[in-house]
């Protein structure tokens, strides 16, 4: 029983992709940031990040236990959070509904990837904008302008897994030993 | 300004899939059912199904206006459901977290497809699931065991909207004329 659950925690830790990541840019209703956190912790996300300055987040329950396998970072500026993607040599994309935005699905989301997605009622910020490397929609058909931001955001890291399954991303370990074992011991000792 | 409003519906209304719908089996978050009409007005759904016995859908605001937009059919249970789309020759796909569940990439949704979602917690019915033609589900790499409803709905609508725009079918009028004229009528006088 303890051995299974070793196991199986173990091979999803070895299936994060450390170098994708969402930013929550004042997202702010609880509903919704779960339902990102469950959708990162689907795609194997080991981080995500917040752009925000109050302590209203993560209550309990509100994201089925996945504060428990996927680690936050909180920012208390768009800045902060660039500069901490650009650290790690990722490409920033910016979720925005502009005519200069490009089909999220023409994108390569193989390479070391931050997602940025807007406040539920304003959308990403002009700073998040203008400090991102590419700006990204989804296609809209109908009348409505704008997706649920949980749904935008599942749309684009699905989008992620697939080209990442394809390319085999998942079959390489890239978590460190130090954060496998660290959540292996937590995860294993509740 | 009438006259661009006018053009404007008519080409959405044009792209308008009638033989693809979406049934959600006794979802009751009032912001999941709302997602999910923003979703499938996104993908140019028609009529919206839903399973339900009682009044407590499409409060006024929940879902963006796309109430004006999208039609929607309330069925008393599962097997009228299901009768409504065989009258309709579509392929039920049925989500469901399952061994047996195919991935919900691997399926043809240029064919007429009616796609049913299941309740926050417990899911699909076994009714639903013995009735549909395929399970499906989509793939999940994490901890967590599910994802939120409305982004489960959102990404296969959009798996749906992308084999359908490959296949030129936005390109093809499906909405019948009196429909569209109805839809016209009523959108313009406000
Ligand atoms: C409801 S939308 C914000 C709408 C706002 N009026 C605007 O113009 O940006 C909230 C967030 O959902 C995401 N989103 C919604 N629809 C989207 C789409 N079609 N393409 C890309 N992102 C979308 C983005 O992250 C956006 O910032
Ligand atoms: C939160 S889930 C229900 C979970 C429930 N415990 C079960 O085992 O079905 C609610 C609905 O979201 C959809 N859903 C969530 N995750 C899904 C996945 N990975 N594949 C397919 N559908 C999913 C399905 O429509 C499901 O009925």
């Amino acid at each position: 029983m303890f051995k299974e659950r070793y196991q199986r925690i173990k091979s999803v830790l070895q299936k994060r992709q450390t170098d994708l990541t969402v930013c929550m840019e004042h997202v702010h209703k609880p509903q919704n940031v779960s339902a990102v956190l469950r959708s990162c912790d689907a795609v194997g996300i080991h981080e995500a990040n917040i752009v925000w300055n109050e302590h209203t987040y993560f209550r309990r329950g509100t994201a089925m236990g996945t504060q428990r396998w996927l680690k936050h970072r909180k920012h208390t500026s768009i800045e902060a959070a660039h500069q901490h993607f650009k650290q790690q040599s990722m490409q920033v994309l910016v979720t925005n509904l502009s005519d200069k935005s490009v089909d999220f699905r023409q994108l390569d989301y193989t390479r070391p990837t931050a997602i940025i997605l807007g406040q539920e009622k304003y959308g990403a910020s002009e700073e998040a904008i203008a400090l991102a490397d590419h700006e990204i929609i989804i296609p809209m058909m109908g009348m409505v302008q704008s997706l649920n931001v949980s749904v935008a955001a599942g749309l684009i890291l699905y989008e992620a897994q697939h080209q990442r399954q394809q390319a085999g991303l998942y079959d390489k370990v890239s978590i460190s030993d130090e954060d496998l074992n660290a959540l292996l011991f937590e995860g294993c000792h509740p």
